[in-house]
């Protein structure tokens, strides 16, 4: 059977960004949005990019030219390993990505005041500690009460703390993230309010910047719908799960280009990831082929 | 006026032990407590007690000499800066300690899961920081349950913590202190039940080490008394304020001897203390010396 439109298999190099501090500079280059600012950016041995480029026989000259014509890339479609316990924790080998999370960054610094911990009576505390505890039951807690949305507050720490003395100073950060930005915006709307308050009562004052924004990415609906169907074939579910991607992908980029898709596969391990325990079954990559394969041969030609 | 006992005026060395890490170094001497095994501790420089003691002139062979003889002491009073902000938040100069504070102090691990921060769902998360921080939240309700109670968690951590990565460790410190040792068992009991709790609640699990304990050191009553009349009549207060002292002191170790008291003295600056800004008034250290010389004056001689 002879499709009714090419595929390209692209394999990005350095979506994680690791060796260059830049993500996505693969897809970029597809994309059409590479920044050739980045060819001077240079790795831990002091190899620029650019060299790096000439020494696996690549010409960085080149790069604009690789930049794909939206007008005839009728989508981009990834399959990619879940990197989460979603479908782990239901049963599921596949499920349909419904949008690459958005997600803002804060670093926060609460002060207190330092005192002694055996003779500051409780009632005249301003512990820099227990209001951070309070604002990282608060992120999980406006996290919790919204569908979708993920929070977490990854570093947590009272500088120089020491046993027997009350925490003058106490650093987190936030990480908050969800598939639709306004719903990102209001619960992020909701928490800083909740975090003021806690400021507010307990007397203690707050400095929070914002170390990273990025917005979500939806991923196209018809294409969604053909995977679902794909899946609903090949697995034989009558209810496929579509759910949301927390980490970011190549198709972030490349839904500058085109609309996007992704088919997620079961993550083994509880789910774990980035870490050498990360593992998916033979027979999960095999039902993963399968359903994308479906999917192409069932695909409606594009407009 | 001639006194019907003697007084001996005591200023002890290194109640704090900070160049040999061990505390009441001076007062265990006179109550008869003195570790000999602490001549062979070395100070930074390797300097060790023994030497230092002889290089000031002094002789450590005749340390046991100078053991008070329980008999022929009546009572030992200390006259402290409060190095708190009770006093002064109502508005005292001089209050009477009712006890010293027993204290005990544990280190505690917590170990969740780790995970990414965008592809664990909140219902999937076993966050080592979340539960730590309703740990520190139950910490200050149990002391703020029972009065004369304080607890402060002083060291809270996330090892290696990361802004995108759920963590799974969380390190924090517990001190907790009470003027008597069954409110202080009691206070630790309902505490430790409710971090047990929330580990269980969270999935989290948890190792508790005690690094520290020391009784409560109660003040005798008869002094006590003696020193509120004192304070009544030259401070001209008709309702003297008892308070604990949350700080250790070298009257723990002359509890040993005899009977104690101290008297505190107002602290400025918000109370803070081991601090150069720790201060006290020239008006309050007079009505300080006003009311010892009148207790001294006004004691019934001793049984």
């Amino acid at each position: 059977m002879r499709l009714p439109f090419d595929v390209e298999i692209a394999a990005f190099s350095d979506e994680e960004g690791v060796r260059f501090q830049s993500t996505f500079l693969g897809s970029s280059a597809l994309a059409g949005h590479f920044d050739p600012m980045l060819l001077a950016r240079r790795d831990a041995e002091g190899i620029s990019l650019a060299d790096a480029l000439q020494q696996a026989g690549h010409d960085p000259v080149g790069i604009p030219q690789l930049a794909r014509d939206p007008a005839t890339v009728a989508g981009f479609v990834e399959v990619h390993i879940e990197q989460g316990p979603v479908l782990l924790d239901e049963s599921r080998a596949l499920g349909v990505v419904t949008a690459i999370n958005g997600a803002e960054r804060h670093s926060l610094s609460i002060s207190g005041l330092a005192g002694h911990a055996g003779t500051v009576p409780m009632r005249l505390r301003h512990d820099a500690a227990a209001a951070a505890a309070e604002m990282v039951l608060a992120v999980e807690q406006v996290a919790r009460r919204h569908d979708g949305v993920v929070a977490t507050v990854g570093k947590l720490a009272v500088p120089d703390g020491a046993i027997n003395v009350i925490p003058g100073r106490c650093e987190l950060s936030i990480d908050l993230r969800a598939p639709d930005d306004v719903l990102r915006a209001t619960a992020a709307a909701e928490l800083f309010a909740s975090i003021d308050a806690i400021a507010e009562r307990r007397g203690v004052s707050l400095s929070r910047t914002v170390v990273h924004g990025v917005a979500a990415t939806p991923c196209d609906p018809a294409l969604q719908q053909a995977l679902a169907a794909s899946i609903g074939r090949v697995a034989g579910e009558s209810e496929v799960r579509h759910l949301p991607s927390g980490a970011g992908h190549d198709a972030m980029m490349m839904a500058r280009l085109t609309p996007v898709a992704m088919l997620f596969v079961r993550c083994g391990n509880g789910g774990i990831s980035h870490n050498p325990l990360e593992t998916m079954t033979a027979d999960d990559a095999q039902i993963a082929a399968a359903a994308f394969i479906d999917f192409l041969n069932t695909l409606p030609v594009p407009a």
